[in-house]
């Protein structure tokens, strides 16, 4: 898939809404879709579609639409969503439990098999059948289960070492949710969530709103 | 500021994150930056850095570098930093009871004022010194504290319904953390946080890589 190569993170960030959007047509029944539709419900230009997808060889046919099943699925394969994943949340606070019990990622591949924290009080805790075990006992945990995925819900100061440890030990993607930017090895790939920042581009679109009735 | 309504979201979502490194810089005593430096701190290009701040009028000056200090305050101002937002939560679930507790919100203007939710096991609950609060009085609690934004951090069942009482009732800013999109009056300014997003990307990071490791 060596043509894969030059997709720009920008379209790659578009492809999770077309999977959701197709995976809620077929839920639907639809088994067909225009570009123009899927356009309209997505609240996206036509022409935005078919360029994004023609990044992964188009999928449509001209005066018949687009196969929302096979489409669905190529995404997936695309996202990697034909695989699973196993993944560890690390600090669990109000945040790493919140994540624990999104039940919908277990259905896309992302399966949770183990919770940790430093916390004795939260240590030996049930969440969602998970008992939160003592972050010290995390090494060997993600040695001997082969974890590919950390999700990072700890405290800003304890994040940068542990993400060090993690990529020692062979994770392979790092999700993390602290305002902190990690600088990990090739090796393992980071996806922040900074909640701030979207807050902060909210505050932006409020003020522009604003100015503009002016 | 009429030249500003061309800037593209994706310059504007950069914003945050250049607001972020300037606000570390200022509380170690940096107080002049070159684009250079700041380029390798972010890992972002130094070309990057001076299009995306020329965007609103440059900032730097030929040979100085940047005034951290004059930088981060007018970046505040793009942005709406310089106001103050009322918010409320609606839904104090796991998610809801996580932000809640993100106190560095508040130091940038963005002031928690309520809680509300349906659940009877909840209302009168005690979350960071508010009691929360019957969703039945929302509607009297948003137009009497004016409020600006509402959090929405409660089941995809409901939101739809809540988003558009919101806007009817004034409210200027939605984050919606729910995998729903909202189609709402152009008054009404909504950031979405896709949480199932982020990990699909993640995911495709992972195999992208493992791709080209091959």
């Amino acid at each position: 898939m060596a043509e894969e190569r030059k997709i720009s993170m920008a379209v790659i960030r578009r492809l999770p809404r077309y999977y959701r959007y197709l995976g809620e047509l077929l839920e639907k029944g639809v088994n067909k879709i225009s570009s123009r539709e899927l356009s309209e419900r997505m609240n996206v230009t036509a022409s935005q579609i078919r360029q994004d997808l023609n990044n992964f060889g188009g999928f449509g046919q001209q005066g018949y639409g687009y196969n929302v099943d096979y489409l669905h699925e190529e995404i997936a394969k695309i996202l990697g969503l034909d695989k699973n994943y196993k993944m560890i949340i690390v600090g669990v606070g109000n945040l790493g439990h919140a994540i624990a019990n999104y039940s919908s990622f277990e259905k896309r591949g992302f399966k949770l098999v183990g919770l940790f924290d430093v916390n004795p009080r939260l240590i030996g805790m049930s969440v969602r059948g998970f008992e939160v075990q003592d972050i010290d006992k995390m090494e060997s945990f993600v040695k001997e289960n082969s974890i590919e995925i950390a999700i990072l819900t700890m405290p800003k100061t304890r994040v940068r070492q542990t993400a060090e440890d993690l990529a020692n030990w062979g994770i392979k993607g790092i999700w993390n949710f602290s305002a902190v930017d990690l600088a990990l090895p090739e090796t393992v790939q980071v996806e922040n969530v900074h909640l701030s920042h979207s807050l902060m581009t909210l505050a932006y679109k409020i003020n522009d709103e604003e100015e503009e009735m002016e």
